[in-house]
């Protein structure tokens, strides 16, 4: 999702020159604020030949260069407040629950669901869910990333999120979203929420190595639940060439280690955005993923998928994966009772939310999560369990 | 998914010399083919100031003015070859089978669906499916546009399809389409395929019309399926002034009224183009299709998504809707049990595939289906499902 800079920038240069030649030829509604013009910020993807771009309205509302990148926020007509670092976008008001509601609520209610025996809930009867809420246990969760603050805002939603360690590499960009975004304000400042200006592999690493020297099997040093809300690791050139970002060490076999050894053993749950299944890298990585974290003990490494219209092919995926015993999931493998002739009929048993199993009734879970949460703008229960139902041509390649 | 062509024909040139110039910067792998070159076809949503692009080779395959349009088909290096239509994207050989499998199999497995008694089947075991497939009624389709063939394609792989209506305006389409696509070589000349080459509007109207005149209650006149796969009906210019386009007929209150009137009464099925939720004035006219469809006596119109790299914010959607009788269905509508306070538990109850109803067993389902068809691309019984769930903001507006 990033840009060959040298040529995009007199391609932007050009375009915008345009762009506002043709609001002066067309006096318009548009033009009223003279004073305001447009420009386009782009993403290619030349690895398949696309390019997405979007209007933003100039100057922008804030323009900050940090230790590690320029941070912009400007403001646009359709997707209200635009978040861009170094030229590329990365949330946008409108189309930032698509994204960050999956995030933060579906391994939530993955632990929810797996936590609770939700099938004895529904033959008891509705009742007893207020007592069920009760009895969720505080849940520490690590996020990493994420600066904007919107996977932090919607965990604490859930009132059984005791604690939150929060870490981002860059304050800056913690200063510009506290002051732009609405469920950014004073995030920072609460109790749960514990901010960690470092980088993201290191902190993990170093709370791993401390872990194993203490030989401890306290669970006061696990995560219940880990999200990793990243940008991209890398991206192609124009000419072909592959260009490593700094977000490549959070996909490394060592940090996915790491992270393992973080979670809790039995019920620890991991998240992370996995990219788009839309450009063959991508997809090729998001395949090894899966077996990288099959080879370090994780268990139904899933990836699920969400339509979102302003990251380039409309669609970005996620990986959700249980640090659980292996033998603990073995109702959910493929059996090959379940096989056809040429093994497609186990598709999906493998690749499920636990939502889409026949034990756990979704008008029950729906009402479970409308009396926690209330109002979400992407996620529902439906949606949830739907994510993971991929094109036949991905699940095929993934799994 | 129109574009302002004064203003983007400047900008492609523009940026035609601009990919152009760094192709040549970059001496690399992919300028070994000197006499190859490319161009870039934009889609630009000026209502929501968002552009998508792709490159293709130039110069096209093929070129043809035909009486109505200006037909393409250009090679590219990702998409395979690329279906253009006055300089506006149609199709790409690599993404087309993600919206046409989708057109042409849902109706047919909703039909089937209906049709069969799947709880039963499930009850008495797998063995009696092959005689279950024998018992399905031959059934008459209806597709109107894509004369590209695919849906035509698609629907012939089931075997008890025993003839389809195809309605095409531009006899141009069909050639240029059998000239390059496998899957329309010959498509045509299949003995169950009738071609009209006639406006979809008037051929529907002049059907109904007779239908009407000779008070016949005859089953022989109606269609069991009608497919209509059309090109967008309006766009929005860039002053914000909205241009009716040539299909916006197919989707007036009488065209919809007329199709209804050729539908079997009991079991018909109605399935159309109906847009990308992700562009306002779309989102409102899918509302407003829902009630034009509901007021003539359709039942349990439901919008689906599809993920589509190559259209405009990577999403179209689609209605299904039934021509049965409102109290055949009663037990799919929303009843006041099933909703909370605020009456959100619903969701689903009115919008879902009947694959999403407990009736009916989803490995039973598949095995059906992976009997019948064998190998699709994106289509599959589980995505089917899952099509109707949409963002919650989506479901809450249209339903």
């Amino acid at each position: 999702m990033r840009l060959n800079h040298s040529f995009l920038s007199t391609f932007l240069t050009l375009y915008a020159a345009l762009i506002n030649t043709n609001a002066n030829a067309n006096a318009n509604a548009e033009t009223t604020s003279t004073s305001t013009s447009t420009k386009i910020i782009a993403e290619e993807e030349h690895e398949i030949g696309y390019i997405q771009s979007l209007k933003l309205q100039i100057p922008p509302l804030e323009s900050v260069t940090s230790e590690f990148q320029q941070i912009e926020i400007y403001e646009s007509k359709h997707y209200g407040k635009v978040f861009v670092l170094d030229e590329c976008l990365q949330l946008t008001e409108k189309d930032a629950p698509h994204y960050n509601e999956m995030l933060a609520h579906i391994p939530i209610m993955e632990y929810i669901i797996m936590s609770m025996n939700m099938k004895k809930q529904k033959r008891i009867g509705s009742e007893t869910q207020t007592e069920t809420r009760m009895d969720m246990k505080p849940l520490k969760v690590l996020v990493i990333g994420g600066g904007d603050g919107y996977v932090v805002a919607e965990l604490l939603k859930h009132s059984f999120v005791e604690s939150i360690d929060h870490v981002e590499l860059d304050q800056g960009v913690i200063d510009v979203s506290s002051d732009h975004f609405p469920w950014a304000k004073d995030l920072w400042k609460n109790e749960k929420v514990h901010l960690h200006i470092e980088d993201g592999a290191k902190f993990v690493q170093q709370k791993a190595n401390a872990l194993s020297e203490s030989e401890s099997t306290s669970e006061s040093y696990g995560y219940d639940i880990i999200i990793q809300d990243s940008s991209d690791p890398f991206f192609y050139e124009d000419d072909g060439s592959l260009t490593i970002l700094p977000s490549n060490v959070l996909y490394s076999d060592q940090h996915f280690q790491a992270l393992f050894q973080l979670l809790q053993p039995n019920d620890g749950i991991l998240m992370f955005q996995a990219e788009t299944y839309n450009i063959p890298s991508n997809l090729e990585v998001i395949k090894e993923w899966r077996g990288t974290l099959d080879n370090i003990g994780f268990r139904n490494a899933r990836y699920g998928t969400i339509s979102i219209p302003t990251y380039p092919t409309g669609q970005i995926g996620f990986y959700v994966a249980n640090a659980r015993a292996a033998d603990a999931n073995a109702d959910t493998e493929c059996t090959t009772d379940d096989k056809s002739s040429d093994g497609r009929t186990c598709i999906g048993n493998h690749s499920s939310s636990l939502l889409a199993s026949e034990e756990f009734d979704m008008k029950t879970v729906t009402k479970y999560f409308e009396q926690m949460i209330g109002k979400t703008k992407y996620y529902h229960p439906k949606i949830h369990r739907s994510a993971f139902d991929l094109p036949l041509w991905v699940e095929e390649y993934i799994y």
